[in-house]
């Protein structure tokens, strides 16, 4: 191995938040939850028509990462759907019980997420090995040809910065009056999609080193079909509204607008497309299916959706808006955001879907 | 695999003080950092001598796992120190830069240690893969055949409990009036011999699977000669110290008798001939070197040195006394201690010993 392995300043850590309060990731990760549970056949079929077992590991252990793995449950459910459907594919081709293989499971997040509560809820009576790996997905984590399966959910649309020039006053990106790009100027909203290409190209660059010749991965992001606009994305529509408060305050004067024009969220909504063309781009992978699913519609009513979203977003983006603005002002943001919602027509018009890509390592 | 991974219960959960406070592990433990950079020359040696480069990983991969890690910043620097000595190795027998390995480290605690601030402090240009491995090492942590090199230091003096019978009213083990083994009777210092040995044989037993034939282990405990006994060791007679001013604190009615007697620190001083018989005894390691190394003389004050015994098992023992006594009481009984450590003889009659043994996996 030449020299040190480079896995600093990839990209800027964005920790969920911690432990198990009112505004933690653990409780207010649900909707992440169902999007895992309804794609788990998808994978169980994948894995049966995609992997071949002869590419697996001779030492007989099946190595999976999770990247992007944050606080938990959810990465413990994902986890299990997998090993589950390695070894249904062992059993339907006729090993027998003592030739199963073993599971090492690394869980990948960056350096300041919680590894504290994570493993403090591993599931008491696993069937895998399993250990914590710190540090950026965007860069190399493993040894050359050392995994054999990737599983990423509900991350790579978390970008690995602000793209430069929505900060920069004399870029026409610049995103005045605003913190998010679905509703900003083409420029904007161009600068947001290269910055989601580049990241995710980093992301497959370093896996492709990392996963074996035929391994695997299992790419979920929050997305929208190639026909609708970001601001039909209900996630995209409520930053807006989110934003639309920060500066309700900026103008009763309780914080900056500076300080508005100067704060962005790093997430990215991409298209099948999108995604498509940067995998064939890169290079090293093979896109086995691509999908775009719908979430299926909930049959809350819509303060209780208003609360759901208001809570979702806070334990994302509450170590973000702590650090930019203080937090002196979160209550009152949340409350404010929250009754925006209530009275939007979020819940009736914004759409919903998950991207879910399975790529195979190609043999060359 | 058949069935589930077992690494649940096998021994009480024990952190270290996390952070970087006063009473911090991080901060209290320049001691075992002695010991670590005192034995790096044996280590390499022991590396050039015992290891077989054919043994190693034929994907080129060195796993190395440091069991015992606690919160750094040591952990580090005996990972550097096995990292540089292989690589010696390879360079030494004219492997050139293209074809050196690559390494995959674990760094293994309880999952109740506090890896998050591990985890913020990795060596930003470490020339290896890092993961941290939550379980307790007296079970299985990884899968087989999957690890080179083992290292643990100042970890498997730790006891995985208290043996039963010295909290057993009607035993004649029973330590009424001591918190420590040392100054009891035989049969109280026999029960803490031998769950010693069972610790010290579940670990070997663990190991015996998941290290490769011809793997080393690296094992490294505070212990004594054979011929000193157990009254003559440094910790040991600062352990009754602190006994006896729990037992002051009970006299003067601040905490019960009964809680004193039903407090025993889980820490054995092993010697040269227990962890050589419990090796054999073992079956699965050959006992390649085993050295008892005296600890180098401090030219401290002898106030600097009972401040600093008294931080260092502060930091160790907070987390138990804290749950047994309460948090209040800490500050003066630990007061109390640093005085009474500085009027003992401790410091000119204790004795100070490290034992280091090097263990190669059998063939067969």
């Amino acid at each position: 191995m030449a020299g040190a392995v480079q896995n600093v300043n990839f990209s800027k850590a964005l920790p969920m938040n911690g432990g198990h309060g009112l505004y933690s990731y653990s409780k207010n990760s649900t909707y992440q939850k169902k999007v895992i549970v309804a794609v788990k056949d998808l994978i169980t079929e994948a894995i049966a028509e995609k992997l071949d077992i002869c590419v697996l590991s001779s030492s007989n252990t099946i190595c999976i990462s999770d990247m992007g793995c944050s606080v938990g449950p959810n990465t413990f459910v994902a986890v299990q759907n997998i090993v589950e459907a390695v070894l249904n594919k062992y059993q339907s081709q006729g090993h027998d019980h003592s030739r199963l293989p073993e599971f090492q499971v690394f869980l990948n997040d960056h350096a300041l997420n919680d590894f504290n509560t994570l493993f403090k809820s591993l599931p008491p009576n696993r069937n895998y090995y399993v250990a914590g790996m710190p540090g950026s997905f965007h860069g190399r984590l493993f040894p050359n040809d050392s995994l054999h399966i990737v599983h990423t959910s509900y991350a790579l649309n978390w970008l690995s910065q602000v793209p430069k020039e929505v900060e920069d006053v004399s870029s026409p990106a610049w995103n005045k009056g605003r913190i998010y790009y679905s509703s900003a100027g083409d420029q904007t909203v161009k600068a947001f999609a290269d910055q989601f290409a580049e990241d995710l190209d980093c992301f497959l660059h370093a896996r492709a080193q990392e996963v074996v010749r035929g391994g695997l991965i299992i790419l979920m992001v929050p997305g929208r079909l190639d026909t609708s606009p970001h601001t039909r994305v209900v996630s995209n529509i409520s930053y807006d509204i989110l934003g639309s408060c920060l500066m309700d305050m900026a103008k009763m004067g309780i914080i900056s607008e500076e300080k508005v024009d100067s704060f962005n969220i790093p997430i990215y909504f991409s298209s099948p497309q999108e995604v498509e063309a940067t995998v064939e781009r890169n290079g090293y992978f093979n896109l086995e299916r691509l999908e775009c699913l719908p979430l299926e519609k909930s049959q809350d009513t819509i303060p209780q959706k208003a609360r759901a979203v208001s809570y979702h977003i806070r334990a994302g983006l509450e170590y973000l808006l702590k650090e930019h603005f203080g937090h002196e002002i979160l209550d009152e943001l949340f409350d404010s955001f929250n009754k925006k919602l209530e009275k939007s027509e979020v819940f009736q018009l914004g759409l919903t879907y998950s991207l879910l890509a399975f790529l195979k390592r190609k043999e060359t």
